[in-house]
């Protein structure tokens, strides 16, 4: 069976200005249209919210990268188009600075990211929106499977692959069990989930 | 009738530094093509120009876009590569700021944008360019669509999509009766037209 | 035949902050796989470390680009997440500023780019890391070549696309013969192979 596709717009509601995490819900998705393999394509359909891929276990990389985006892109500047507030404009111009789009592979039936990775919809604007993403799988249903080919090449050692689905596995089983607000909280005192954290960054990024 | 992919490289001739909309132009290819359901995917060839989508009605929204970016990547720094003008190091740069390739969906034999998207060639040189744009379609002809999900999610309120709807099309027709100079000329009291998009802003966005 | 995918991931040792060139081994791998005509979709599996497309033949032009983002995002700024080193909550912030995806256009069993155009992974992190692409290919193989349509439009003049042809065969054949380190040891004194790639910059670019 050839390659078909499936083309599905889904709403997520954002908090307002931050980060609103997709890839768990993207997974449920592919799960139920029945795709292996294939690619996924994401668009944003607006112009002052993004989509990126960054840090998936401490909450504070996204704090940082809000922080560096506020000064980097400030509302106080003077802007011409200002009819929509101060927080209009940045927003078109970080849009500008982020990913409209981005295509991602499908593999087993979910997307193969790396093992730090979540995938974002990064809200500019202030105020809590409504937002829309076009998510357009090209693939293949698992009923006959296209090869995969995961043999790394010669560059890789087999001790770098283990640690690195070593570090998938460790990593989803840390996710499941450890307080995400841990970090905001203990006020710079490593607890031993961070120290654990630490050590697998080490490893395995 | 499975997926079938076209390619065509297109040419587009920039007047120096700014944006250059293409939507329309790649939906009239598009249609020629007879591919009713797909991906389109855009590279720009080029090192000193890329690809962007931002805000289609408001043309201050483009100005603001290039007064920041001018400022953040400045053309009086220090730059080992100089040979070319005080413009290129910095293009070189916004380009690498910005999106190489986009992949967009395309939906009933056009691309499927947000009600306020356009797509745009940013030339960051001064100079005007003939800039080339690999425009590369994988999808279906209409005489067997495949089956497109419209029906959005459960967090989407009935009300939202009537409304997202009502906003494009309202924004259709402003765009074909507005003139695109009253931002510029209006010396920043607003016309009734800026004030009907803005409120369709509010409604939409 | 129809479009059928290839996914493989490779891994890429990095010599620490700076620029792996992949496009050489990426054609390598397309030509091995037998697909004449398709789209070849790159992720970058990681949080410090992205994918950009930039000048291939001066590398003035990549320092110069490593030089601006130090100082955007720079390394002594109060991070809250600083446990992995001065160099990491930099390396996630220029993650996000360039591209994580990048889908490309494969003809004639190799990739297409502009004649000044290279595919590097940015590595942002100081020391050095083994990095692992995902490559997913989708195409068709040579048996049955799908249609390539290269006639540009209307607003391409014959010079201009005679240009940019002979552009890229002579970029190929500098780039087989001139020292890469010339650049950096001459001391802003042209060279030949200098004022011959300025002069073909200006042809074609």
């Amino acid at each position: 069976m050839g390659v078909q596709q499936i083309l599905q717009q889904i709403s997520v509601q954002t908090p307002g200005r931050g980060f609103t995490r997709l890839d768990g819900r993207l997974n449920t998705w592919i799960r139920s249209t029945g795709m292996n393999q294939g690619i996924l394509h994401l668009t944003c359909l607006h112009t002052s919210a993004s989509l990126t891929i960054n840090e998936n276990a401490d909450p504070r990389v996204l704090q940082d990268l809000d922080a560096w985006m506020t000064d980097a892109v400030p509302e106080h500047r003077s802007y011409l188009h200002d009819d929509e507030g101060a927080d209009d404009m940045p927003a078109h111009i970080r849009t500008a600075l982020t990913s409209q789009t981005l295509s991602l592979s499908v593999s087993r039936g979910q997307l193969l990211l790396g093992a730090w990775q979540a995938v974002y919809l990064w809200e500019h604007r202030s105020a809590a929106h409504t937002r829309t993403i076009a998510c357009h799988l090209f693939g293949q249903p698992s009923s006959r499977p296209t090869p995969e080919i995961n043999t790394q090449t010669s560059s890789a050692s087999p001790q770098t692959l283990l640690s690195l689905r070593n570090g998938e596995r460790i990593n989803q089983a840390i996710q499941a069990r450890h307080d995400p607000n841990a970090w905001g909280t203990d006020d710079g005192i490593d607890t031993n989930t961070d120290l654990m954290i630490d050590r697998l960054h080490d490893l395995s990024d």
